[in-house]
C-alpha cells in the first residue's frame, strides 16, 4: 500500500494532529504549525521515548535553555557570518527568491551549501532565470542572515532567536561539567524550541520556521574516541550506510562499519547504533532508512564529518536527523569570543583538554512526520478503514471507553471506569454515535485499546478490549483493567 | 527555621537546577536562566503533574502552538494597544527607567496598572523625582510595549513573540472544538514560552523576559457557570480567599464559598479547588496561600473578574496563577478582528453562542522557585544537612546507587542495578567520595531514596533503602528493588 502526503496531511488536520498558525487571519506568516490535542500527546510520548532511550540509556545531562541569546554567542559560533541562504530580487518587481531553490527547481542543477555567490550568479546567467511573476531581471545574489533578530529592553540591544538549539549546550557546557561532576565522553541534551528565517517555508510540519529539535551533544576526549566499553552493548546492532549519491546502501552491524572504514570511531558508531535502536522503537520502518555520508560540500559550515540519517517517504527522503562531528569548532570559537578557558580535566589522561562534540541533532516535526506516513495503514479486508498502528508508547489515546449504549446505568459504569483510568492513562470517552464509528474514529488517532461496556459488564463485571490491528476482542475483568493495559504497555515497550 | 532567597539560589546554582543565561559573555541580556539538569527533570515532572492533575482529569484538551504570531493575533487581543509599560526618560543622560516601579520604589505609593499616565507625570513632580544616575529631569511618561517584534522573511513582515500562550488557544478554539468534537464547558491547555520585554527583569526566576506558562482556557456557556455536576467531586475542598489588600484570610469550603459570595459560581470554585488540590500535592505549603480578589484597577485589561493565587515566601507574596474570567473580550476581539464567527453549537441551549472564558495562568518558573523553598530543610540536628524534601514524583533524581566500594565486584554490582532500573526511573551512579558526602550530594537534590550496595548485597542479594528525610534504612532484596520504587512512587501520588 502506497500512502502520500495529502492523505497524512487530511488526517493531521481532520483528527487533530497539527494545523496552520493563526489560521483565521490572513496576515499569518507561513511556515508556522500548531499541534493539536492527538499531536501534542504523540510529540510528548516521542520526546519520553528519546529520553528513555538515549538521555537516561546512556547517563546524559539534559537542560533547557533560552531561545532569545545574546549577539556574541552567534559571532562565537559562526551564524552572524555564515548563516546564510542565496537571495536573489527581480530588479523589475522587488520579488525575492531563494537562488538555490529556484536554479535547482528549473533547471534540475543541484547548488551545494559551499558554493560561492559569484558561481551562483553564472548559474543564473548560464540559465537566462528570470523572474516568474514579471520576467524581469534578477540583481546579484546577496545573502540573507536566517536568524531572526531581536531587540532587549528600551535600547533594542541586538539578540537573536537560536537557530540551533545547541548553542546552550555549547555555553553552558563548562558550568554543566563542573556542578554536576562530569567525566569525559558526556552527553548533555536539550530540547526544545529553534528558529529560522526560511525564505520558502512549505511542506507543513517539513520546512518550517519555527520548530522543534532534540539535540544531543557528546563532549568527548579526541583521543580516545576508540575507548568506549558500552560500545559492546550495540556492537551487534545493524546499521544501513549509504554512498554520498545515497545510491547503493551496506547493511553491516556496528563492529563491521568500523572495521571496514565505514564508519571512523567507536564513538560515532555507538551513537549511530543508538539511534537506530530508538527509531526502531518510534515504528519508523528502518529498513527504510539511510546514514548518508555527506560531501564535504553539503556538509554544514561547523562539521568535520557528517552523516544524515535520513528516511524514505512518500515525498522522497527526508533528513530526520544530522548527525555531525563538530570537533572542537564551537567550544573552541566560544573560548576565543569569551576569553574562557573551556578546557576541562580528564583524569584517564591526567591533563586538560578541549573537547571534540559528535552531535544528534534531531527534528522533532518531521520525524512525527515520518512516524505518521509509515503507520497510516488502510484495510482493505475491512471497508478501507484507515489504522494509524502507532506503537502503544506513541499513540495519543491509549484506550477508548465506548459504553454500548448509554441506558440502564452502562453510560454511568463506562464513566466510572474511565475516571479510573484517566489519571495516569491518556483516556478518551466516547458515547455518541454507531460503536463501529466509534471504533473508526480510535483507529484513525491510533488508540491501540477501545474498552466496550456491555450489559454483559453489568452482570459479570466484565468488558471487551478490542486491539486496534487485529480487531480482535478479548473480555476482561473491569477490576484487572488498569493491570491489563500497564502490561500490553510494558510488553511493548521491550 | 527561616529560608530565604539566597539560600535557594545557591543550592539552585551549585546543585544544577538554574543559572543565567550565555553566562561566559559579558553582553548577555539581564531576564534569560537556563534549567540545567536537575531543574530540568523537576520542571518536566511539575508538568506532568498539571497534566494529570488538570489537564487529564479535567478531560482537557491540550495543544502546543507557535510562539511567533502574526500581527493580528495582537491588534485584536489588545496587546498592540494596551500591553505597555509607562517609562521615563532622563532628559539628561538618556537612562530609561519603569516609571510605576521607581516611584513605588522611592515613594512608596503604589502606581496600579490601569493609571493614566497624566497622572502618573502628577506623581513624578509631585515627589520631585529626578533620575538616580545624574539627577536629571525626567521627560514626560511614554509607553514601551512589551512584546518582542521580529521580522518575517526578506520583507520582515511584521510579527510578535506571543506574550502570553493563551492566544493560541483563542484563535484556534474553532478548530479544536469542531475536529475534536468538543462540548461545554470545554478547558483547552498550553504550557510553553512566553516572551515580555521587561524593562527591569529581576531575581532570577521571578521576573524573567523569557518564560514558561501552564495556561487554561475554559470555554463556559455563560449562562450555565452553576451548571456543574462534576463540582460535587470539589464542593469540600478548603480555599483560602483574602481581601483585595491581601490582608484577612477566609478559609472556606469551596461550597461556602459561593454560598458566601466570595466566588461567583460554581465553575470558578471548580477550577480554584483543582488549583488548590494541584499545588497541595506539589510540597507547597497551601496553608501560606490565598487567592486574592484583584481590585478593578489592579487587573488586566481582559479581566472582568480575577483571583491570584499568591503564595508566600521569603521575599513576600508571590502571584503564582492568575485566574482570570476574561468573559467573551478574546473571542469577541478575535471574531471582529478575523471576520469569523466563533460562536459554537450548545447541544444543552440548542443553539450557537459566543463561548467565555475562564482563565487559570500559571507561571512555572516561579512555581519551581517556590516548591524549592518551601521544600527546602536545613536539618539542624544532623550537622545542619541540606534536605530537598520533594515529594517523590518531582524529584530530579528518584534513585542514587551508591556502592560502598568498588572492589570486590560491589562496583560492578551496582552498575547492573543501575542498568536495570535507569529506562524508567532517573538514577543516578555515583562511586566517589565517601558515602556520607555522597548521602548528601543526594539530599540537597532532593532525591528520596539512596540505595546502597555493600559486601552483604555479594552474599544474600540484599541492598539497603535508605530514605531523605527519616534517614532510616531497610534492607530490599535487589530483585525486588523496580517494584519497591514503584510502590514508593505510587503510594505518593495518592
Amino acid at each position: 500500500m502506497v500512502v502520500n502526503y495529502d492523505q497524512v496531511m487530511k488526517l493531521a488536520l481532520e483528527r487533530g494532529f497539527y494545523f496552520p498558525s493563526c489560521e483565521i487571519y490572513p496576515d499569518a506568516p507561513a511556515g508556522f504549525w500548531e499541534y493539536g490535542p492527538t499531536g501534542v500527546n504523540m510529540k510528548n510520548k516521542f520526546v519520553e521515548l528519546w529520553r528513555r532511550e538515549l538521555v537516561r540509556r546512556d547517563g546524559m545531562m539534559e537542560i533547557d535553555g533560552s531561545q532569545i541569546m545574546s549577539r556574541s554567542v552567534f559571532v562565537a559560533s559562526g551564524h552572524i557570518g555564515n548563516f546564510t541562504d542565496p537571495i536573489v530580487k527581480c530588479t523589475k518587481c522587488g520579488s525575492t527568491f531563494r537562488a538555490d531553490r529556484y536554479i535547482l527547481e528549473k533547471t534540475n542543477e543541484n547548488v551545494p551549501e559551499r558554493m560561492a555567490d559569484n558561481e551562483i550568479n553564472g548559474l543564473i546567467e548560464k540559465h537566462n532565470l528570470r523572474c516568474p511573476n514579471c520576467k524581469g531581471e534578477f540583481g546579484s545574489v546577496s545573502r540573507f542572515n536566517m536568524m531572526f533578530r531581536v531587540g532587549i529592553g528600551p535600547a533594542a540591544e541586538e539578540a537573536y532567536l537560536r537557530p540551533e538549539t545547541c548553542q546552550a549546550i555549547f555555553v553552558d557546557f563548562a558550568r554543566i561539567f563542573k556542578t554536576m561532576r562530569g567525566r569525559l565522553p558526556l552527553g548533555v541534551a536539550q530540547v526544545g524550541k529553534s528558529f529560522r528565517n526560511e525564505i520558502a517555508p512549505r511542506q507543513s510540519l517539513l520546512r518550517l520556521r519555527e520548530f522543534y529539535q532534540a539535540e544531543i551533544e557528546v563532549f568527548c576526549n579526541p583521543n580516545r574516541l576508540d575507548e568506549m566499553s558500552k560500545f559492546d552493548e550495540v556492537k551487534n546492532t545493524i546499521l544501513r550506510i549509504s554512498s554520498q549519491d545515497g545510491g547503493s546502501i551496506t547493511e553491516t552491524t556496528a563492529h563491521e562499519a568500523i572495521s571496514k572504514g565505514l564508519i571512523p570511531n567507536k564513538l560515532v558508531a555507538y551513537y549511530l547504533a543508538l539511534l537506530t535502536l530508538f527509531y526502531a522503537k518510534t515504528g519508523v520502518d528502518v529498513k527504510r532508512s539511510r546514514f548518508r555520508k555527506l560531501s564535504d560540500e553539503e556538509k554544514a559550515f561547523y562539521a568535520s564529518v557528517a552523516f544524515d540519517f535520513e528516511v524514505e517517504t512518500s515525498i522522497g527522503w527526508l533528513e530526520l536527523v544530522a548527525c555531525n562531528y563538530r570537533s572542537d569548532y564551537d567550544l573552541k570559537g566560544h573560548g576565543i569570543t569569551s576569553k574562557q578557558n573551556l578546557e576541562v580535566f580528564d583524569p584517564t589522561d591526567q591533563k586538560k583538554v578541549l573537547p571534540h562534540v559528535f552531535e544528534l541533532s534531531m527534528g522533532i516535526d518531521r520525524s512525527i512526520y515520518t512516524i505518521l506516513e509509515h503507520c497510516y495503514y488502510e484495510d482493505e479486508k475491512h471497508d478501507d478503514r484507515v489504522v494509524l498502528r502507532l506503537k502503544p508508547y506513541l499513540a495519543p489515546i491509549l484506550v477508548g471507553i465506548l459504553p454500548l449504549m448509554t441506558k440502564d446505568g452502562l453510560g454511568q459504569k463506562a464513566r466510572k471506569i474511565h475516571s479510573d483510568l484517566k489519571f495516569e492513562y491518556d483516556t478518551f470517552y466516547d458515547e455518541s454515535g454507531s460503536i463501529g464509528r466509534r471504533y473508526r474514529r480510535l483507529e484513525e488517532v491510533g488508540a491501540p485499546f477501545a474498552v466496550t461496556i456491555d450489559p454483559e459488564t453489568m452482570q459479570d463485571d466484565t468488558v471487551t478490549v478490542r486491539h486496534r490491528d487485529t480487531m480482535l476482542q478479548e473480555r476482561v475483568k473491569a477490576t484487572e483493567l488498569r493491570q491489563y493495559i500497564q502490561d500490553a504497555l510494558a510488553a511493548a515497550r521491550n
